[in-house]
């Protein structure tokens, strides 16, 4: 491996929100990305252009001459791609949160992953020093590549192995799916009295810094951490319009209401 | 009604989170806690001492020289602190989120409600000047007098009547409560494979900072709505040690997907 390279070559199969922050990332750091290969010519040449490289929408199409091959495609795409490709002995990485390093295994001789925790979408840009870095290799020395690499791009990175990532990427599925969940079913309520969900912003901010700062066990309060039957049975009134958020109130209250008798 | 009336003596009857948030904004903006009312010595005085002014722990020891009495006390203790309370003409307020503000009907002659839109806790401040202050009052007078009170702590006033308020306190409960819960699962999960809760920081932040500026429709990803059963099932799999916590995860999982279906 070339550990002590300066600037790498960098492919990037996918075109997606994951490739389009990480690519650009690398690129900032002083790498080349020299090819990029996604599905549709479209979203291909969209994101070769950012880098003015090449691009191609297959993966028999790969240039052999990179330092890095980067898998940032759909789960269910990441198999089937990873058969029909022929790394050599260059190393390969994907960015996914659930598959395991393993996908790789007798595919490639030189293969990781590097998965940021992060939620991507096109037209937002967060802090990627801030975003920890998530890395696994087959070798010590490609792990200490891909450190090194990811050190380039972040403030936090992390060896994970492919147990503790699935775990991670559960975590995360709770706190934002989930939790922007629980934003959509609040402006939905709010929509049906006229009223603002920004009114909401404060509150949720205050909520974040709170679990973090005290631990979310200490931040918890509210009628299911206090037992108040009363304000409860107001709640599941006013959401008669909705058995559906009806059950989400009950599963998170009885969820809540578990805790505390565990703690007591 | 004295709307004129630049410096308002004001009691407060309890002493939690709520009363000390609110009398400390009400002191900094230039009116006098002159007393302080509340269950135990302990609190009474401890909120008291904050403002130099007078304690008790009894409703019966109501001073009757104030503008303005702020009742901040447990939903389930209100009512029979007003049934013996003598407020004669003094306009008196709660700030309850589910509390109808006719609770004072009949116990009182100039009465309304100042409801902050807010988590508040020991040791942390919320800016204030940017927490939604949700005003109802009984007369348009007492209504413009509590508006102008609180446009002197916060820059976000609304008028909202009782059915609003408690749609508010929902939408706040889903958010707060709910999705401090979630933090709080997210940290169980991560403790079982020895990971920090603090890597999680970024990913909420982002969450949030992305459904207020896209909203929470549009700012949804993830295995629930794309249908990725297989991930799904990872994550139930991964997650057999809690069914209480599987439970959780698939109604909001059937949640997702049953918006996600509307839209479609």
């Amino acid at each position: 491996m070339t550990k002590n390279k300066k600037s790498f070559s960098i492919i990037f199969i996918g075109a997606g929100r994951v490739a389009g922050h990480l690519s650009r990332a690398l690129h900032d750091a002083g790498h080349r990305i020299i090819q990029v290969i996604s599905r549709t010519e479209e979203s291909a040449r969209s994101l070769a252009d950012v880098f003015g490289c090449a691009w191609g929408t297959d993966i028999e199409q790969l240039r052999h001459d990179s330092d890095l091959i980067v898998f940032s495609v759909r789960d269910d795409a990441l198999q089937a791609l990873i058969a029909r490709m022929d790394a050599g002995e260059t190393p390969v990485v994907h960015t996914g949160g659930s598959i395991p390093m393993r996908a790789f295994e007798g595919k490639a001789r030189n293969y990781g992953v590097f998965y940021p925790l992060q939620t991507f979408s096109k037209g937002r840009t967060p802090d990627i020093r801030k975003i920890p870095m998530c890395i696994e290799a087959n070798t010590p020395g490609n792990e200490e590549m891909l450190l090194a690499l990811a050190r380039q791009i972040s403030d936090v990175v992390l060896r994970v192995d492919s147990t503790q990532r699935l775990t991670l990427h559960l975590a995360a599925i709770m706190v934002n799916n989930f939790g922007n969940h629980l934003l959509a079913l609040a402006q939905e309520i709010l929509q049906k009295d006229h009223l603002p969900f920004d009114l909401l912003h404060p509150l949720i901010e205050e909520t974040v810094a709170k679990a973090f700062d005290l631990g979310p066990g200490k931040a918890q309060t509210g009628p299911a951490v206090r037992n108040d039957e009363i304000v409860i049975k107001k709640h599941l009134d006013l959401l008669s319009w909705s058995p559906e958020i009806q059950r989400v109130y009950q599963v998170l209250t009885e969820s809540i209401r578990h805790r505390t008798a565990k703690i007591k």
